[in-house]
């Protein structure tokens, strides 16, 4: 039996196209000493990735044409070489864009199938989850009655951000780029505002939803929203960079207004930073997560395509934001 | 006797002139209680006093025309009215433009003359020490061997910043504005590399000079060089925002390309700050800065103006950046 990835056929210019991206077959790999074989089950498609394609090493390597795409996987274990894993097992991992993979048996995380639906390591109790939790409270550390403001927060990321908030007794503020999102988040997940930043008048919006100024403010999106919203910091305001969506696709740094001075009248604080460097307190991060989950205190929607060859697809309305909760591919039962 | 002052006759459309400038005679100032009256010695011009004169409250009220400059000043008490000052004693406070002012008691700071020149409660040991101070110890916490690089890093600040540097055993590389200011610091000041902005290749200079990257930078300026630094962040780099000279003669806000993706590849922060954060402290870093001086340490040049009359002129000279060293007035022997 075959294995069967997706591969880097051209560099997108621009957003990316399905022809971007190639099927293949290769051989079903085997796992050699220390190894384990894992069956996908379910593939996360995130909007890290895109910077991934470029071929320009950042903070990780970029890929070559006829690479497998990157990505976090959910599977479950065909066959193991180290007495951690077991077949059957339940496993989360980097595993990319593929049915099969083997892996270093220290770079997977063991899932408990018992605790929910699995899907959800790649989720609230995952990357995304991890994300928001660092990124909002070490980042940022907010404090009650503050206001928070998230762009892109009907993602994976931005809508736990502004649920986490509200636990901490924050005032959130959704920006997001369709009126279904924004009723998702103020209806559902009980935002205390939200708009629509395709159709707003973001200034005014801001100025009506944020009387007192962004205390924290949480960028997955940059670009005009987020040079509005430099404009209404607080004093000692905080700001998270965890993406700039709007600029993945650009061939060259898009030209915007300059914005330092604010950081100065403000006394305010930009930070970037990615969930690897919390990575010595996953676990106390997750058990928190997990506890909120139970409690119902974190709701999630999650956007599933069916099939390994619809992940290119998946992937492409993620970038375009078609979807609303975390976009996953379902790539075995 | 009158008293003279300088006021805001017009507001500035770019860059100062002359004729904003309006020299008036008023009547001496007489103390009330609990308020001294003090003649000015050294007038300070700086950098910020731009932006009050646009009328717009930031982190301070803007000037109205007619308003008296703002400045500090060192200066003798003639009169006093409050018993932790007498005739004779010399003080350091924000009493503007103007050869006698009279001010609360308690906004005040007696300067002990022994301790050496005067005019450095207005550098060294006054508001541009405790910035260098304080952003680049508090803002950046620079750590050994680390590059720090600084822009307007032959004025008051970025001097001592980079001197503050290398006493914590950091590279420091310094941005100017005239290849004098380049042989200012790397002969005098002992910097490690310095370049002229209106002359370098930036992004090349950066690279020879940082070639790890830069694990600190302390903005003066903003604007293009900036830019450029953004590009050649050290991971977990940190910015520290002290002024954006290049934008506060601009009507609005200049456009420059977005940066913000690399504050996360870099994992980086950038902060701006007032030095009236730190205002606790003040006292154990003047002990500090002022052990430093004597030591040797810290290096420093003024840049003297006589008569209150060349105020606007003196203010005018150090935005164009033609000062070396502390843009300072004598008013009075």
């Amino acid at each position: 039996m075959p294995n069967r990835r997706i591969v880097l056929a051209s560099r997108p210019e621009g957003m990316p196209k399905p022809s971007d991206f190639r099927l293949e077959e290769a051989p079903m790999p085997r796992p050699g000493g220390g190894e384990v074989l894992v069956q996908a089950r379910y593939l996360s498609v995130d909007p890290y990735v895109r910077s991934r394609l470029t071929g320009i090493t950042t903070y990780a390597r970029g890929l070559e044409l006829g690479d497998t795409i990157v990505g976090g996987v959910v599977g479950r274990v065909l066959d193991s070489s180290d007495p951690r894993y077991a077949e059957g097992d339940t496993v989360e991992g980097m595993l990319g864009w593929q049915e099969y993979a083997v892996a270093q048996a220290k770079s997977l995380r063991k899932i408990d199938a018992r605790n929910g639906p699995i899907s959800q390591a790649l989720y609230v109790l995952g990357m995304p989850g991890l994300t928001a939790y660092f990124g909002l409270l070490e980042i940022c550390r907010p404090q009650p009655a503050e206001t928070v403001v998230i762009s892109g927060a009907a993602g994976a990321v931005g809508s736990l951000v502004g649920q986490i908030a509200r636990i901490k007794r924050c005032r959130a503020v959704g920006i997001v780029g369709s009126d279904e999102k924004v009723k998702y988040l103020t209806d559902e997940l009980n935002f205390d505002g939200a708009f629509n930043r395709h159709t707003a008048d973001y200034g005014a919006k801001l100025k009506e939803l944020c009387p007192n100024g962004v205390d924290v403010y949480f960028d997955n999106v940059g670009g005009p929203i987020t040079d509005a919203v430099m404009t209404r910091l607080a004093t000692r305001a905080r700001v998270a960079v965890c993406g700039q969506s709007s600029q993945y696709n650009a061939a060259k740094p898009e030209m915007g207004p300059r914005w330092l001075s604010q950081l100065i009248i403000r006394q305010a604080k930009v930070e970037g930073f990615l969930v690897g460097q919390f990575v010595d307190r996953y676990e106390a991060a997750l058990n928190q997560l997990s506890n909120w989950l139970k409690e119902g205190r974190l709701k999630y929607r999650e956007d599933v395509l069916e099939g390994l060859e619809n992940a290119p697809q998946a992937f492409i309305r993620m970038l375009e934001g078609k979807n609303i909760g975390k976009q996953l591919v379902k790539v075995a039962d």
